[in-house]
């Protein structure tokens, strides 16, 4: 490829393409080049004002346009779209993002090693250049759910074998590694040896325990981001990523200073996908970085050259001879905004939409049976504490929650016991599901650990879900043992995804049929499904700032401080099961 | 290894080694840590205060000195120190150089991939850690000169699969790659197919001819660095590595500012035995740039974590937790004389000198006898020329020199016949022999090429030397036929090296029997002969600022502006042979 570009500036073959006119951004020198950009064999041969003979195959008016490198986005999971990445792929490239390093971390605790595999064949081939990572906590919190796949040392060099796959993707367990849990240094012990990219998931860590989980070798975070911690960690050498919510004018002011500009870099982690579709992806982050105050060359560095090298992508990062012709074309360095997008020199996307179809990846047959659950009753929903005879009222643990943050408060309430039996009301049921199969056979069971979450008086129906993180077993809400096993039933019916249930009826259902997390429809579809969701989810009486998000991460057991998984209640700061009922009198 | 730093920090295990009351040289920060380095297993597991109950198997007191990563070199050649790499390791160990990238061309230009094996082989497994790149350009101007190789695409392949090897060393015919050559073009294409590291060598191309070698995908040059052509290659997304020679105030001054700062780095390219005694290694250049102006913690980062980025190393280039304990221990940031010298935790050096003993690598036989040249008589240095009956003078072709450069001067000059010959008087002869033998059997030859230099009038006696830039022929200076017989036979004898000649007798000798470029003795024994080789250099007459740089670089026909070669004159900026004698009258 270099040699054409080569024989095509000494004139013994054609360009395939010139973009003429256009002011070229050199993430080099934080500058604007006045001028053209010739490619040859998807990679850039020239950028200047082309002041010698030449011949183009193909030649575009770039309009005094603005040529911006493709971003790359270094750290992110296909699946917070719930697209198939053939889909996610058209949606991102019209944003101009050209390459993705994804950890398919959900499909992974559904689905196993098998999972991954799919993933990178899904994502093999495409105009977005696909780095898939090896996730590396399955379960995010082991003993305290199940999910799918368990992974250790043996099954995580089983996913580095995989063709696609450069690295370790986060290692979210900061306290086993920094506590010296084995299996979990294992892990990160496998993917050392191979001397690939090892990504880290570390919010909470400082000192010496900070320390420790850097010598593992792991040199990467993207979480916990405020000042203080993000300086520290720039200053024990990881990368730091930065995501939509945790940029800030005051981190924004510390980066732009920081000495060793190559370890930061902008990054998505979590786009659902009705957030893609109204905000855009990685284009919406440094858009928000420049509003923020950032130098509008610096914040594109940061999601181009800088996650290059993250990725160790040698070959982009830059509209500059020598690198791949991943190009974005755009009027303003403010709303960062591509009219046309190009991927190896073709044009991709212009004006939001992405001219190339992707092919359809066959998922195996078995993905699109992965709900492993018996039809399911009212009864199932039943609480069935063992209650003292007399007794009036209970002490319980509740999910305290609010409809702003999914962050839940560890509460205790006294509720009254009417007949023996507790009387919930004002409370919300959460019931999970383990639906991954019991054995090799994968045997359906119906086991309902169940939960009651305060902060949601007004709600009244069923909302069901099979993406739940990080296990995605089956998750029902409700406050109608009826509403909840229609709701359930109904993502039985058809193979996972989203239901909104109130009164018998199903009013709304977003239908996930790979592995219960990924639809293979299109975007347009989809939106129109999460519309009517979103309307059912009002019409029930949740209100939340981000229903999604809050659905589900009930059953986090990796996140503060309460949660409820497939086995039962987990203080997660503690680790360890609670009892439902704590006392009753 | 990661899982044992966590454990020595909780406690569990003893760390390997602490460092205590240490200032330590923070290179993501630019900034200076007081406290401790704690080692386990090689890898620094801890740095600061240790505020924490820790054991340690050794404990070893800083006093106060800097904690500074180990030097690593981007961009050098082992046999420009001509010593075998065990003895060369020892010697830059006690400068503070830990890791290498070491193109070895030169002997790769005697002995072919077996050459480039036998370098990675006898690295392998020293605390210097050396990267072996695979040299591009063999021979250095094809068709002008001969070596014992020739290198092309498939020989590329070969040596890009050899243990070791990590990426393709300078490709120095960028007149070649930037005018569309198949034949190099294809050798870049092998490397760039493998995805590997690709270094260059490009003193003179701008503009269009620049980008036309970047866009080939080799992206560092570590030759002309003044101000405008390291702006240039800067901007075009090179690494630039600045030798000794292009350190300059104004050069600093315009990177110190530069935005990209992890594409800048320090490194040797060609340190001769001498200087390397005298005033050391990668440390004299740190030392230089920040003499020049640099900040001392910036120039250390270019000769470190930069350094460590450009080849791809992330295990090192930082004195902190997850990096590889190759530090340096050092009074004060001007010097840059380490006092104590430590490569993956182990103390290896101290006080300038060496404190481990490298085991002695066994060359294969064939390198001993790479002199493939029959015996000399005088009259094998007589002039040949035909001349036309009765010419009283001829107009010659000479290397014009002078004290100061190795750059020569085209020149022509009118001088006497006498006898039906040329009288040289005034001038001195350089003979070139081809010693690589001819044929698969490399039968040896005797055929001089005879070249005449201008500059040296006071020069008697003859000098000889096999370590000739690049084809390393057999190269004799003098101004008598006798004594440059007798001092080519005496090469012939001790299997290589060089040697000075004065009335019959030999003054002096530096014996380089491994491929007639390196020598397996100690640095005291080659200090020696190096001492009396030069008195004998300057009682023979030959006044030159560096008289190894001037002996063996007549030869190379790429660097300007005429060169003698074993085949014939040449013309180095026209690529083309000149003949000795232009007319007679």
């Amino acid at each position: 490829m270099g040699a054409d570009c080569v024989y095509s500036i000494i004139g013994k073959k054609p360009f395939d393409l010139v973009i003429k006119n256009v002011k070229i951004v050199n993430v080099f020198t934080e500058s604007i080049v006045e001028g053209d950009v010739a490619v040859t064999g998807g990679v850039i041969a020239y950028i200047g004002p082309i002041d010698f003979p030449y011949t183009a195959n193909e030649e575009i008016d770039g309009a005094g346009r603005y040529a911006v490198p493709g971003f790359i986005d270094a750290h992110m999971h296909i699946e917070s779209s719930m697209m198939a990445p053939a889909r996610f792929a058209e949606l991102v490239l019209a944003c101009g993002t050209t390459t993705v390093a994804a950890d398919p971390h959900e499909i992974a605790n559904v689905c196993g090693a098998a999972g991954v595999r799919a993933m990178a064949e899904a994502s093999a081939n495409m105009p977005l250049h696909v780095l898939m990572m090896a996730p590396s906590t399955i379960p995010s919190a082991p003993g305290l759910e199940r999910s799918g796949w368990s992974l250790g040392e043996k099954e995580m060099e089983e996913l580095l074998d995989i063709p696609g796959v450069a690295g370790m993707g986060e290692l979210m367990d900061f306290n086993a590694v920094a506590g010296g849990d084995e299996r979990i240094l294992g892990v990160v012990e496998a993917a050392r040896r191979r001397g690939v990219i090892l990504d880290g998931h570390v919010p909470a860590l400082t000192g010496a325990r900070l320390q420790a989980f850097r010598a593992t070798g792991v040199d990467a975070d993207h979480t916990d981001m405020s000042l203080p911690r993000a300086k520290e960690k720039l200053a024990a050498g990881f990368s730091i990523q930065i995501q939509h919510s945790f940029l800030s004018e005051d981190l924004i002011a510390y980066v732009d200073q920081f000495p060793l500009q190559d370890r930061i870099m902008l990054i998505t982690d979590d786009v659902p996908f009705v957030e893609l579709v109204e905000h855009g992806h990685l284009n919406a982050n440094v858009r928000r970085a420049i509003a923020l105050g950032l130098r509008p060359l610096r914040a594109i560095r940061y999601a181009t050259i800088n996650a290059a090298a993250r990725l160790r992508l040698y070959d982009r990062g830059a509209v500059s001879p020598g690198y791949r012709a991943d190009i974005l074309l755009m009027k303003d360095l403010e709303k960062i905004e591509p009219d046309m997008v190009f991927s190896d020199g073709r044009l991709v996307a212009e004006n939001g939409r992405c001219l190339v179809r992707m092919e359809k990846y066959k998922f195996p047959e078995e993905f699109y049976h992965s709900v492993h659950v018996l039809p399911l009753a009212a009864e199932d929903f039943a609480l069935k504490a063992e209650l003292p005879a007399g007794a009036a009222e209970a002490l319980i643990h509740v999910l305290g929650c609010n409809e702003i943050t999914t962050r839940t408060k560890n509460e205790t309430r006294w509720i009254p016991v009417r007949n023996g039996q507790l009387d919930t009301a004002g409370l919300v049921k959460v019931g999970v599901i383990y639906r991954h199969g019991y054995g090799p056979e994968k045997a359906p069971g119906k086991e309902v650990s169940l939960g009651l979450l305060a902060g949601f008086p007004a709600f009244r129906g069923a909302l069901a879900t099979t993406y739940a993180h990080d296990s995605h077993n089956l998750t029902v809400y409700g406050t109608d043992e009826e509403d909840m096993a229609r709701a359930a039933n109904r993502l039985l019916e058809i193979g996972g995804g989203l239901c909104a249930v109130q009164d018998g009826e199903v009013l709304a259902e977003v239908p996930l049929p790979v592995a219960g997390v990924l639809t293979e429809g299109e975007a347009d579809e989809l939106q129109e499904q999460f519309g009517a969701f979103f309307r059912a989810v009002e019409r029930l009486g949740l209100r939340h700032a981000n229903p999604m998000m809050f659905l589900t991460l009930m059953t986090l057991a990796v996140s503060p401080e309460i949660k409820c998984t497939d086995i039962g209640l987990v203080d997660t700061l503690e680790k360890k099961f609670v009892p439902l009922v704590v006392e009753a009198r």
